[in-house]
């Protein structure tokens, strides 16, 4: 067996609910910051498709830098419209030729891919957001070439690492964090959507936990075809309002404090005094978005817990150790707590230059147990993690189906 | 006095020092990144001092989202060329229209103000990156109007928050951390430049310390036109080596090995097999750089302590949160450990919304220091951290100055 | 009534059918500068549209300049794929903003509407351009605003000219010309892309007369998927050829020569030997087209007869006199022909600056008739093309029903 | 010798003096239309160099759609500044790549060509537009690759013709011609610039002649920082005035009325009610401009004189037929009309396709001189023009110098 350089050790992280104050954001489907990482990642996975199928490799690229320029909005009640639309610029590198084995080159149809995949993901995440006439999708791809003979010959299950990278997990979440994911899971649910048509898909949930307090701050776009009035308004917010905490009786015993929609003028009603939106996302007018500002690889943004800053969306899933590892890292990490008696476990990744990306430089295991249960469970914990790190050159099938969680 | 909500708290974080493994990053002066940021906050630095010489007020602008999509070069021992300019888009929202008190409109230029915030820090960054000829400076900026009479009477001292948002703040570095930053520092001095001019701008420096080892991984960027062979080029590797382990020496008493372009491939010389650039950045053949993405309030990415995700340069200096407390918790921690026996210090600030922005709901401090210590500091500590957050809206001075480093 | 200056001569021009030489050329619906004109004047008529149907005025616009940038493919027999997408930037000014009576302001969705107009016309007139995954539209278009007070005060029937600008007309064709025009009508009716579908929308017909016999260039491209040899792309070119030579039959008695896609070069077969595309257009592999650049209003370009060199597409029609008296030149002297006797008139209108655009500077006919019919039918003709000047003032109706010929 | 295909006879064109009525426009250095063909041409000239200096051959290049998007200005009496930059898309095609005798590539630097040969061109023709933050210069350009073996191996002296085009030209100006072309030369001329600085590079010049008295209509653009009032302003364009009736009286001794920016409404001073600009083109208020839509050949738009539709501007000058027929066509009429007795020439040139450039299908040549003349020199002026043709393949040289005239 490979070289693991495994570090099986006892956390010294003192869990998130015993700290007097947790942070916690997630942004949801409709926010700039989302929809970026959306475009980015469903870019990487239709182009991944388009080289597997002709090559059966997926080819060098690296789309992970999208971004989306806010548009110019009008919202009304019972209407509105999109004044100027929102800008999608997809930019990053792709393999744009091969050469073939007579020495000829194959070009690939990477723009049209792009244009295909992120249209696609627009009617598929939105009932407003009209990619004919609301979005202006551009892109500017560094060309690269491969040759078909080398990609043949790459035999090497697991292709080296060229640069130092880290992935970082935890598991399980905090009741603030599980909180804040599942609310706006709830909110951009399809009941939801059908039973109150008017919460629009961009969802921003912030959790602040002091003590025993959590407040739970929700910007909620709320889309103007489907309120008159500005009582109307105010009657979403609190059915808005009580779905969540119906939700949140389900989740914690704690006190929760609901605020939505804070910057809330009604007394100007739809002339600019409300949260309204006609396409569902606040891209319509103004808010800009990019790749790898948003959530993390576990959908949560956790400024007090280990957090890797590399964007994962849209970089290619055979050999990428910033996208992989911190998949890895949360996988492995959820799966070591179903382990007996475990409270807490962190995985850290570190990779080795010039070595298989299954053999990392370090794989760091932070356990929160009693000693009796961590001398029980280290080997076990071991074997999970080298298990998950040499499953990692056949994640791509995961990643290429949307099977797994990036943001 | 106003209400702080200060708590002082015993720090539970074990230093990093005491930890089996440190992870630390640092993207110097020439990676895409870094530019990003760089030009968003010089664009925000031109145009505040433009509202503020003309209206001495600096109006609501987010210029937080820069985009640098890589180029094409050609770099050969000896010259080399750029073959396809990078191509620069600013995007983001600022006031460009101010209605004077007469109802009539004043335009801001905010256009010919970003290009030349823009062509001014290439040209005081870079030796060999034309902003003529080698990059293409685009933009797209949300349109917002102010009303003049609105903005004289703002009298209040303190704006208020309208978002749930937080900074975070430590202080001080451990050796790793100090090590990688300083080194990134060293490299792009005037001396180094000056001594070895084939060192370009772009430096990205990683460092692992694994136990009483640290590994530095550098990627240097070299200039082509400054080496005229293989043989050159790996005496400028060795020369970069020397001078950061001299600097370690300094630093550190651990062992420090030292890793320059680990990717290279010397036997194919300036056919691909060097890390050579004409321009200095790695931008020109082909690497993206997007703002936030990638060094925090400190100069460095560290995954394994408390970090905000918020990008902090491009934003308005008065009123962005996101911004302000994140350099808030870092001075305050920085001054918080001159006081006598602390070890570390960790600041969290978070805003409360509808309060000025100098009341947050939580201004946390953990501090790692023995109980007699803690008990005998905690009042001053507070009152440091009360001063940095009453001295909040006089920041703004220090950032127009370039006084604060953010990035 | 008012003045018209009108002047009625004999024309001085020998008829083009005594000349020694003609040249003659259309380029057909397909043709990138076809396309440049086709959307500016779509998006020019969609605005009128939504300004008409909300201010019951069509607002000032100028929509003159689109650009389509050619894109990448590659046709195969049988199939094919378009690997880059066409790029399409709008541009122009148009009326942005609308002062309300209240003083605020309404603004004009003008970005959607452009998107729509495009992504419509291009589905009604390709078959295989797809605008969702062939083309990027963008646009940038000039701010303008309009005070809703002074748009209903503006009671004159004829906006006032401020500039001097002219149009020209001419009836009838000769048969060259005629024959130009026809074979491209033909070549793109649904009658032949039922029956002939690999013929391609991109039709450019070039007619030389040189004495008695007339030379018919004909680039057609022809569509990769409907050919599966280069037999059969041969064979297409014979039953264009046929086609062609039968509508010249019926045309005329002169000898004609066809020439179709005279830079094939078969052995080189569906590896660039042929005028093979994939999307109908040339415009797909690099072909560039401006709006402007091609047909004037007779739909031909005529370069030894009279010619206004401005473009008519996309111009407002409401009070743009290089569109107006251009299509004015041409109908009044279509229907000044339709008298006993005349062979050939010619209409030159010069706009006067400051009088109403139904007052030119000067109004000259010249026809080419025995001074007998002159004499007879002056007087008519002066009517005919006052009548037609007069008129100015509805013609908008006409161009936004899209009854009428600019291209 | 080659065949030409010469045809030599009697004009049947009444000089346009003759006629009741002309027109000619001439847009100056300034124009929008004018920036884009000059930037076309001095980008294909500075690649044209670049071509040149490296393989001795000028490769494959068509850069004749240029797009130029009007800013936003805000021009006010003794200063003014820019609100918006002006946008150039520079687009077309080129060879951006040539294989190597050993089947290496190597790229050419496409975009720092075109970026820079556009900034010199602004630097060269205006005092007060700043390339550096007055524009923004952006490119799309197709690719293309070339073989070097091929190129070397192409030893004919003419290549052929792929597409059958045309050219056309005349001589002499017209009265009214020369007066619209003088009288732009003159008011850009640097003795102008330096005593009457306030005029700006964006001269219109646009001649009526009716009967014996011709119209001079010219929009002249007045730099803002140079006129303190509306008084001053008056006082220029009356100085422009005496300048242009001094010039008409050594060109004409009809008579000429001058009218000078007629759309002026002196009460609105510099809000609006003058033609003022910052820069010194209408471009930085939305006025746009495209390759091909200004002068021709000759400098000027002539709707009743034959003219080609073709753009000369951003052509290669080895090959495209377009460019060089044209060119070829003036100087060949020019040089004609210097024969005894000759009042006007008028040649037109169409290519035969598959044949040598220098072998046209027709060089048509009409004479205007009594049957004498005509025979005597018959023989001459077929000559002149054949000469002209054979020395085609060297006329690239003198585009490359700037020293042929295009629009």
């Amino acid at each position: 067996m490979m070289q693991k350089n495994t570090v099986i050790e006892k956390s010294t992280y003192v869990p998130p609910e015993q700290l007097p104050v947790e942070i916690v954001e997630r942004k949801g489907t409709g926010h700039p910051d989302y929809i970026a990482d959306s475009i980015s990642e469903a870019a990487s996975r239709e182009l991944s498709k388009y080289y597997y199928d002709r090559f059966k490799r997926i080819l060098h690229h690296n789309l992970d830098k999208v971004l989306i320029v806010g548009g110019q909005s009008a919202p009304r009640f019972g209407g509105g419209e999109l004044l100027q639309p929102i800008y999608i610029l997809i930019s990053g590198r792709a393999t744009t030729e091969v050469i073939d084995t007579d020495g000829s080159r194959i070009s690939i149809p990477v723009g049209p891919l792009l244009l295909r995949a992120t249209r696609q993901w627009i009617k598929q995440n939105f009932r407003y957001l009209d990619p004919d006439e609301h979005v202006i999708v551009d892109y500017r791809i560094g060309k690269g070439s491969s040759d078909l003979v080398d990609i043949y010959q790459r035999k090497q299950d697991y292709p080296g690492s060229n640069d130092t990278s880290m992935g970082v997990g935890y598991a399980p979440l905090s009741e603030t964090e599980r909180l804040v994911f599942e609310v706006e899971r709830l909110l951009n649910s399809p009941k939801v959507k059908r039973e109150l048509p008017a919460v629009g898909e961009d969802i921003k949930v912030m959790g602040v936990r002091k003590g025993d307090v959590i407040y739970l701050t929700i910007a909620a776009a709320i889309i103007s075809r489907h309120v008159s009035s500005t009582d109307e308004y105010l009657a979403v917010k609190e059915q808005i309002k009580k779905l969540v905490i119906e939700k949140a009786t389900d989740i914690t015993k704690r006190k929760v404090e609901v605020y939505i929609n804070t910057g809330d003028n009604p007394a100007k009603g739809d002339k600019g005094g409300l949260y309204l939106v006609v396409t569902g996302t606040s891209a319509e007018h103004g808010d800009d978005g990019a790749t790898g500002r948003g959530n993390r690889t576990n959908g949560l943004i956790t400024p007090f817990r280990p957090m890797s800053l590399e964007a994962t969306a849209g970089k290619n899933p055979v050999s990428h150790i910033g996208k992989l590892y911190n998949v890895v890292a949360f996988n492995a990490a959820q799966e070591i707590i179903q382990l007996d008696n475990i409270k807490e476990a962190y995985v850290k990744l570190i990779s080795q230059i010039g070595k298989p990306i299954n053999e990392p430089l370090l794989a760091y295991v932070a356990i929160n147990a009693d000693d009796a249960t961590l001398s029980r469970v280290k080997h076990k914990a071991e074997e999970i993690l080298e298990n998950h790190l040499d499953g990692i050159n056949r994640l791509w099938e995961r990643f290429l189906r949307g099977e797994l969680m990036l943001f």
